[in-house]
Parts: structure tokens; C-alpha cells; sequence
């Protein structure tokens, strides 16, 4: 007896919803695609997320070479509407830089951009950009102790014995994912070994290399890929020279050089350690905003001092937290690394107690505010602006706004939410407001500013809004208000600044 | 019964001893020195360090006022012969800054830069600078525990009591010295209205402010002062509108505008928070290039390629260790003011942290190199190029090189030193070899790069004569030889860098 129920994937982007096909296959599909494209060669692009899905529209849009692109996602609920949106002519990925349009427009018009499910693509590929996520396992938000973590690698290694089963023996596998230092050499390299020799086929062809992109999602997303720095290296000589042949076709490198590293694990440490040094010097100001409260300082204008030296011009101001996928997760891929790929008994301790600090900023961001309301926060009725972690772009992927409405949540606020740039929270499956006028309508015990968007920035219509309603209080956690502003604002309203203490 | 001992001191400039007089009165100095400078406004310096008697010099140049300027500090044999050496026509800094020798002409000039040991000089001054050192105990380097510290007050309290007791009612006190958050405000402040109401004296009229310095001894040590940003606060309206009047005389303000923050806990947090950045950028460098070093990869090259991003051009690079009078005890003062000065229960965890780790760094160096050994260091004829803490300067203060000449000299090794900058390495007693061609003449077991001097940097003559000798070791532990420079040595050395772990 067997159960069949009818799995759907949803698009948040149009609402639209498909129904998952039972049948996993998609050859008749990939080889018409083919077939149109004779003669050019094939680069399949696994994964369709926020870096994926763009990658694949870089190089269905390459500079110097006519490519048939093929993107790969599972036939999951949360991927299937991606691979169906490609092929209906709708982009998945909503973003105000408009190239994606033109270049999605671009690839529609040359029909050069597919979209599938079915490993089968793995055997016509020439290149394969891996793309696919790889997550660090982390105790719950909802967890004050936030110290635990593990790293699974099942599904990566999945996605690699995938291509295995399939793939060219000379084809050239690029892992663009964020991975453990080593993971290049001492993982894929080896499970697409393993594969090749059970089908029969030699070892001595394969090519696999590492390069690391720096995606940033917003009004420069396509520059981002195209028209950056970029760091690689091979598992060995020749699959170094494929990597760089293949990204000097779709990347600007007349303008922004290719460096190549010693090795992949190079390649694969200076990614990690990038984001690992940005995580580690914003948890480095959380202590010191700390120690500014109480000394009555204003961490905004000490840092603000710091910065004229042009050898301190980088140093981060606190805020609410840190969000994206990159540094709550990266220095906790390389701790991993050393203990479990080269054995060292040592994790990267500085690193990994950096993204617990960082993770515990919204936490502390809370507890203040639970401190002033001795009795009992329940009840009271709180709007936060913003739930996006990134100014002016709607990413909610990791925003620390999550951890603080959590526990405004738990202790039975009534929470309100707006963020022009966040139409629906996916995380959390909610649906946020981006009428701040109509929610200012009503009234509230707290306001949060909790993203530093621009349209909450000396707007002084949004201000005398404030100004003129009964709040209790207005709870700046990013240092957005400026002192005039908190001036005015005091005159009915208690206002409080996370790490100023002078107010 | 008394037993008369005769102290001295002598200068290490000249090598000139002189006798410290048993009488600690110069009334009539001072008074003569201020009868030749009738009308003007008198400028009191304390302490004759590198940066007091340097501070001293740029106001006796001052932009847009005449100053009579003295410098005071004690008669300890340590201090005594700099206070001799201003009147007698030599200044007592050597620096490759030719200014300095201007500036100081100039003042020989115009009479205008006396110094002396009696407090006498205070009940003249309009305003006093404090530049005296507050200093951080450590546990000694030898000991590779390095984690206790301790923060004695005394000898600064001190020196402000000896202001109290002599200065005018309505004196400007500002105090230049990197101390912990807090001072000026609780501690300063507070022993001047207790002296000046012992005195009889009303408590209003004084003047209290911080404004911290930047001085880097070197090439443009003068600039360093003179020509740089400035920071500063008074503890009230008056005082930050005296240290404000004062700064604009002396400083070019209109190239680099004043910062003035809201109080004097904020300028000196600020002050220390700068330093405690660096030295945190650095500490986090070392677990990565160690990390780097288990994975086979050149931490330089990985670095290198981070930084061509300009959000990450700051990117710290490994080395020996740490060293200088603010990167190895800021961090310290800060964590010890946030406890003792406003009673929190927590340190700056990581500021500390990131102190004892730099501090290990030369423990790290050493041990690496006595693993090599396995028998044992003793009698192994080492070479060490550089003793400075930093590249072509002759600055010797906590330099890193010191712990590990100390384990080094424990084991049992014949140390021999050389560098271009430093003569006479005052903390340890040790005449420094100049002669690199001369040392080059005899063999050793070990060369050790220990500074990154230009001498030592692409110097093909020295890499020819290296190459030349039967040396077995050659350890670089500041990333300063090229990979072609390695190559070639390695034809018959054993080249080792510290955190390039693939050579």
C-alpha cells in the first residue's frame, strides 16, 4: 500500500504553483536543448540559489564564447519552482540591478539558458560550476547559549557523487560553493575518482578546481560575478589552466586580474578567512560598545574619530547583529576543517568564539529591552523596521532580526513588521508590511529600528510621525537616528541607542 | 650614619655621564629661564620620553604663539642625563627625522626650551602637557604563561600630586598620556581640586583635558605630531575650549581638523580601542597562519590576494610578534579600567586575549625552531638580523625579538645581532654589531631574519653571501624573502618562513 501524496513548489516570486512530477526524468528536455546548441560546449551550473541561478545568467551571457547553459536544482518544494520560472521566462531571483533583466532577456532570446532537474545534464557538461549550498548546523536562535555547531557534509557529497555517476572524464569540475579549507583535494576530487573507476573510466583526465565568488545581491549583483576579483587554483596543473581558461571567458578580466593561488586549499582558507576576519572585527566592537555604555560614551563618535587614520579607516561599528549566509557560518567552516580534514587539535578558537558573539548581539539587543519592562513584556505592541540584515537590499537569509523577534515572540509581543525591500519573509513564513505610513496609523508601545535602510535615515517626514504619537519608546539598535533627531524625539518619547551611552 | 652614595646618569647619545645633583631645587634655573621670556605664556611638558621631549620641541615651534617652554623629569639616572643633554645643545632623541634637529636648532635659537626636575616649574606654567609613561606589569617573558598583568596607578598619581602642589588655580592640565578610560575624569581631575583646596585655592578655575597623540618615531616623527588628526575632550565646557585654543597653536588644524568627542572617556577610549584593533587584527592572524601552515599553504599569498579587496586592505600579515610601548598594553589598560575604574564584573575578554596571544608569538617562533633540534639548542651559533620592533627604525621597546633572544640565551645558544638601526639595545644592556659584511664573515648554525629591515629585504649581495656559507638553517619569521630568494637558498640551506607552510 503506498501513500501517494502530491508534492507542490510554490514561487514566491509569482505566487504560481506546480506540482512536483513523480517521473525524476528530464532527458527528452536536456537533449533538445542540446540539440539546439550543437557545436557550442555545455556548462552545467548545480544549484539554483542566490549565487546559482546568476552565475548561470553570467555565463549564458559570457564575453568571449557562445555557451548552452544548464542549471540544476533537486525537484524539491523549496527548488522545483526555480527550475520551472527559467523555462517559463520568468527570473527567480527578484533584484534591483537591472542588468539581470537584461541579461535574462539576453539568454531567452538565445535560448541558451535551460533549466532541469535531471542528473543526466551531468553527461553533456563540459564544465560544471558547483554552486550548491553547504550549511553549518547551528543551535537555535531561540537558544541563549549559542555556542554549539556541527557541519554535515552528506548533502555536498551527494551532489558530487551525483556528477560522478555521470560525468565526462575530462570534464572540469568548479566549486564555486563556500567550503571547508580542503574539501577540493581531499573530498570532490576523490568521490569523482571513486565514481569514474566504478564506471570503467581513467582518473587521470578529470579536472577540479576551486574559485570563490563574492556575490553580492543588490543593485550590483551581475557586477559582482562579472566584473570582480577573482581567486582560483586547480587540484592539480591542468585543471588549474581549465579554470582559468573558463573564467576568462565570462569574467571581466582585462579589468579585474585572476589571481591564482599554490593550491585549492588556498583558494578555499582565503575565502573563509575574508568573511572570518569581517565577522571577527564586528564581534571585536560588540565588548567595546559594551564598555562604552557604561563609561557614558558614544561608541558612533569614537569610531567615527578612529576612522580619519587611514590604516583604521575598516574598523566596524556594532549594531543589531551580523546576518547573510557568509559570516555567521564561514569561520565555523574553517574551524571544522582544521580539526576534521588536517587533523589539528586546535580549533580556530578566536574565529569561532567571534560568530557566537556575533550571534548573541541580537539576544543582548533583546534582554536591554526586557530590562526596562521590570513586569512583563507581554502584550506590548512593537513595529520593527526592517527585517532584511543588509541595508537598502531585502536578504533575509540569517538576518538577526530573526533571533529578536523570537524572543520579543516568546514573551507574547504583539509584533508588527515593515521593510520596503521585504515583501515576504521566507524564513519564518510571514508576510511583512511595506505600507509605513498605514502602520504608523496605529500605535505603539516600542518602535525598533532594526535595519538601516535608507528610508529610515533623516526622514523627517517618518520623524514627525514618531514625534506625534505616544510612544513609549523609540529603540535605535543600529545608530541610525541622528543627535538632532534623538533630540526632538525626546521630548515625548524615551530613546535609547545600542552602544551609546551619553544620551 | 648616611650612607652618601653618588648616583649618575648616563647618556646614551653622547655616552657622556653626568652626576645627579644631591639638591633636587633649580628655582633659580627656572626663574632665570622665564626672566628671558617675559609676556609669554609658559608651557610645562612632563616627562622627556619619546614623546614628551619631542612634544616639547613642537611647541617651542609653534605655528601662531611664542612659547617658553620646560621640559620636567625626574633626576633618576634613567632621566637625568635628557634633561642635562636639552641645555647643554643635544637633543636627546636620535631619529632620522631631519625636523627634529631644526626644530631644535631653532630652539637653541631662541632660548625657549629649558629643562629641568624641579615641580618649582609648574607654579609658572599656563599649561601643562603630561606625557609621563603608565605602564602595564606583565608577567615576565621568559615565563611562557603570559597571561597575568597589572595595572599600578601610583607612579602617575604621583606626578599629577606634584602638578597639585605647585600649580596655578586656573592651569590648563592636559594630558597626552595613553591611560585608561576614565582618568582624566576620575582620577586626574579629582587629585588636582583635592591638592588645590589643601592649598586653599578654589577648585573651578582649573582645567582639565586629554587629547591623545599619535607619535611614530621615525622619518617623520615631527609630523606625527604636528601634521596629524587630534582627537581631544575636556572634562568640562571650559577645559575642552582651553585644550581646543592650545591644540590650534600648535597643530596644523587647518589640514587636520580637530575631532573634539563629548567627553574625556570617549577621547581616551578612543585611543586605546585604536590600538586594541590592531593588535586584535594581528592576534587574529596568528591562529590562521598556523592553520595555514597544517594545510600546506603560504598564509602570504592568501593575504596578499584578500587584499586586493578594499574593504580588506587592512588584513594584518603574521610574524615574529608584537611590539612598541601601545599594541602590547592598550588593550590591557582598557580591560583594567572597565573593571576597576567603572566596576564592571566583565573584561574586554578579547582585547585581552588578543594581548597574550601576540605576546606568545616569539614562544611560538622559538619553539618551532627548538623542535628542529631535537637533541639540543645548546651552544648553536645563532645570527639574528634585526632587534626592532619595527622596519627601519631603531625602536626597541617590547620588541618581540626580545622573548626570543631570552629562550634562545636559556638553551644555551651563542646569540650574535645585528641591525642597521639600533646601536645599543638599552632594555637588555647589549651593544647591537652594525657590520652585517663583517658578521657574514664568520659561520652559524642558524640565520634568523628577526626584523623586517629593508636591508634584509631583496638584498642580493647578502642572499650571495648566505648562499655562500655552509649555514643549515635559514628562518624567516617575517614573510621577507621572495619565493626565488628561497630557491636559490635552498640549494644548500634549510629555508623555513613562518606561516608558509608548502615550501
Amino acid at each position: 500500500m503506498t501513500t501517494s501524496t502530491l508534492q507542490v513548489s510554490k514561487s514566491p516570486v509569482t505566487g504560481k504553483v506546480y506540482e512536483i512530477p513523480a517521473d525524476k526524468k528530464d532527458k527528452e528536455g536536456i537533449d533538445a536543448f542540446i540539440a539546439l546548441h550543437s557545436g557550442k560546449k555545455v556548462v552545467v551550473v548545480q544549484g539554483l540559489g542566490f549565487v546559482g541561478s546568476v552565475m548561470g545568467l553570467v555565463v549564458a551571457n559570457a564575453l568571449t564564447e557562445e555557451y548552452a547553459v544548464i542549471g540544476i536544482d533537486l525537484p524539491t518544494p523549496g527548488s522545483y519552482w526555480k527550475i520551472r520560472s527559467i523555462n517559463e521566462g520568468v527570473f527567480p531571483v527578484i533584484a534591483s540591478d537591472p542588468k539581470i533583466e537584461l541579461y535574462y532577456q539576453n539568454a531567452l532570446q538565445k535560448k541558451n539558458y535551460y533549466a532541469s532537474f535531471d542528473a543526466y545534464a551531468y553527461s553533456k557538461a563540459d564544465v560544471i560550476v558547483v554552486d550548491i549550498n553547504l550549511d553549518v548546523q547551528k543551535k537555535s536562535a531561540k537558544n541563549k547559549d549559542l555556542e554549539g555547531y556541527d557541519v554535515d557534509l552528506t548533502p555536498f557529497r551527494k551532489a558530487i557523487e551525483a556528477i560522478g555517476a555521470y560525468c565526462k572524464e575530462d570534464v572540469l569540475v568548479l566549486v564555486e560553493t563556500t567550503v571547508p579549507p580542503g574539501t577540493a583535494q581531499k573530498i570532490v576530487r576523490p568521490l569523482l575518482e571513486e565514481a569514474l573507476t566504478k564506471r570503467g573510466l581513467p582518473v587521470d583526465k578529470i579536472k577540479v578546481g576551486h574559485s570563490y565568488e563574492r556575490v553580492m545581491p543588490g543593485p550590483k549583483y551581475i557586477d559582482s560575478i562579472q566584473n570582480f576579483y577573482r581567486v582560483f587554483a586547480g587540484t592539480d596543473e591542468k585543471s588549474a589552466v581549465a579554470v582559468e581558461t573558463f573564467l576568462r571567458t565570462v569574467i571581466r578580466t582585462d579589468e579585474y586580474p585572476l589571481t591564482r593561488l599554490g593550491n585549492t586549499n588556498a583558494t578555499e582558507m582565503a575565502k573563509v578567512l575574508e568573511n572570518s576576519y569581517r565577522a571577527m572585527n564586528i564581534a571585536f566592537m560588540v565588548e567595546w560598545s559594551r564598555f562604552a555604555e557604561e563609561a557614558g560614551v558614544d561608541i558612533y563618535e569614537v569610531v567615527n574619530a578612529i576612522r580619519m587614520r587611514p590604516t583604521h579607516k575598516n574598523i566596524m561599528l556594532p549594531g543589531l547583529g551580523v546576518g547573510g549566509y557568509c559570516l555567521t557560518k564561514d569561520p565555523l567552516l574553517a574551524s571544522w576543517a582544521r580539526m576534521n580534514l588536517f587533523g589539528s587539535t586546535e580549533k580556530l578558537g578566536q574565529s569561532e568564539k567571534g560568530v557566537h558573539i556575533n550571534d548573541k548581539m541580537p539576544v543582548y539587543a533583546f534582554d536591554f529591552l526586557q530590562a526596562q519592562y521590570k513586569d512583563s513584556l507581554e502584550g506590548k505592541k512593537v513595529l520593527l523596521l526592517g527585517v532584511s540584515y543588509l541595508n537598502d537590499v531585502g536578504d533575509t537569509r540569517y538576518t538577526p532580526v530573526e533571533a529578536f523577534y523570537d524572543h520579543l515572540e516568546m514573551e507574547g509581543c504583539a509584533i508588527h513588521l515593515h521593510d520596503p525591500h521585504v515583501k515576504y519573509w521566507e524564513e519564518k513564513d510571514i508576510w511583512v508590511n511595506q505600507d509605513l505610513d498605514g502602520l504608523l496609523e496605529d500605535e505603539y508601545d516600542v518602535i525598533v529600528i532594526t535595519t538601516g535602510h535608507k528610508d529610515y535615515r533623516s526622514n523627517a517626514a517618518l520623524l514627525e510621525k514618531i514625534k506625534n504619537k505616544p510612544a513609549a519608546w523609540v529603540y535605535d539598535t543600529i545608530g541610525v537616528l541622528s543627535n538632532e533627531e534623538i533630540r526632538s524625539l525626546k521630548e515625548r518619547h524615551v530613546v535609547k541607542v545600542l552602544g551609546r551611552g551619553d544620551l
